[in-house]
């Protein structure tokens, strides 16, 4: 199982890399910037929720994930025309959404184990997690980021790590099989609104009411 | 007197939260967005003051004001019209202005009494709590923030910040009196500022400086 | 030679805070934000890095550089017109590239002698104290920052630290040499960056890429 998790961190980390690099590539940035862009999004949630966690940055003593997120990174500014095809983005938007449930479940599961700002924080800080690297990403490229996009990305870990924390706290015992639905529920409304482009509905969204209240 | 302090650190989160929901909705920002966007505004500010402070952050044992943030955010995207009427939105910027002024002392009471980089760092983490969370908010929204505007919202903190350190250290003893009176200080300037709709005057302006010598 | 390093530290964030004062100018930035900005500029690489290492930040024990930090910040808003001045400009250029070589040669000695997250580590934080003090700057000043600009600004950095990093591995010793190496290396770099106006070459960048592949 741990086997598994190591195989999906990995295509994760990939895919963060790789769609950043695809995301920031039409705004005209360089090899060196297109490889920092990578990185940060690939480690950068991880990073903020070690920090605030108290915990050592959990890449200073495993490089790991930012050999794999420098080398996709490389790679994808590379062979970009190939990656922003079509079918391998879709793939690539597919494991970004694997890394993303992963991420985030792993995060609420160790912010839980420390036992650090029940209940609330485990749930914050898998958001934070799953999607801080890419806020920075978008920040530091003057990309509109998700926050204020309708996209169905966050929702989802939302919605998992809160099932999670309460699966924890009412079912303890074993939590492999809490952290397998939830991260079931994460990639499977992930990739259901990938796959039906399915957006947050406009009565959820303050512009547009605020539109249709002011004509 | 606690009790007062407490009540005032509530109704400053509630109108950060509510503020920042009201500035973002033009943006078009859907509900998730806005409570992400709420929590960061209410505790942003003091979140990197504890990380620079290397403390534990502050909501870590505490989440009193992470959810008043929460239901205040959600509270703010379901009443939006009424809240940004003229009137409450007024009460909410003199709220904030409350907020403002708290948090900033309390802050750099802390930072004073952890002797903690004298006599700087007690103003710079003072101003870091109260304008960090908005700046933060402005970024991820895409908006001007406050240093880039002529706005008099952070100028206040810096007087009263600055009185209180040298309060605290040319009239020690008990410090209630001093807090006071800077924290009046600094509510008095914003609330003049909000209510004459005083800003920066020209000269204390960097790009009008040189469009005049330009020309 | 401590002396000669202090002296080049105290150039660097003069020239830190007045190129950042500069910059920001043509926005149109009050007094108060000018100073902010110049200060961020000054000393934010070296506040991220800090936290990362999880070691006290520099500036709470010595104060010394954020005191430079507010002194060139206001003079360059007083006298902001001599500085911009063509020759005065160039020379503050000149300047920043010895900051940033000191200020990143610095870093990765310091990380390496912490053991921290070997070798990446060393290089990445090299180049995070760098830069990441302007990268902030232009975030919150809503500036195009370098990750996305041609400007050859943090690849000498990359390149500096990566060397120090295999000389300390592979020629243990004395690292005064190593390090005087590689601080040339960048500053010259950098020195002949601004002299010949050179940008990183176009095939190195994804945007022209794309549209020429578009085209």
């Amino acid at each position: 199982m741990d086997t598994v998790g190591s195989w999906i961190a990995l295509a994760g980390t990939v895919a963060f890399a790789v769609t950043a690099v695809l995301a920031v590539a039409p705004k005209g940035v360089d090899i060196f910037g297109a490889v920092v862009l990578g990185i940060i999004t690939a480690v950068g949630g991880g990073t903020v929720r070690d920090l605030i966690l108290g915990v050592p940055v959990f890449w200073s003593t495993d490089l790991t994930n930012i050999w794999v997120a420098l080398g996709a990174s490389l790679a994808a500014f590379v062979w970009q025309s190939f990656l922003a095809r079509g079918t391998v983005h879709s793939l690539m938007l597919y494991l970004d959404g694997l890394g993303v449930a992963l991420f985030a479940i792993e995060a609420t599961h160790k912010v839980w184990q420390l036992n650090f700002g029940l209940p609330l924080a485990p749930i914050i800080l898998g958001i934070v997690t799953a999607i801080g690297g890419g806020l920075m990403r978008d920040v530091l490229a003057g990309r509109k980021n998700l926050l204020m996009s309708r996209d169905i990305y966050a929702i989802p870990v939302l919605l998992g790590c809160t099932l999670y924390v309460i699966l924890l706290e009412f079912a303890p015992g074993n939590s492999l099989v809490p952290a397998g639905v939830c991260f079931v529920l994460i990639f499977g409304l992930r990739a259901a609104a990938i796959h039906w482009n399915l957006a947050v509905p406009v009565w959820l969204v303050t512009g547009s009411r605020e539109k249709s209240e002011a004509s």
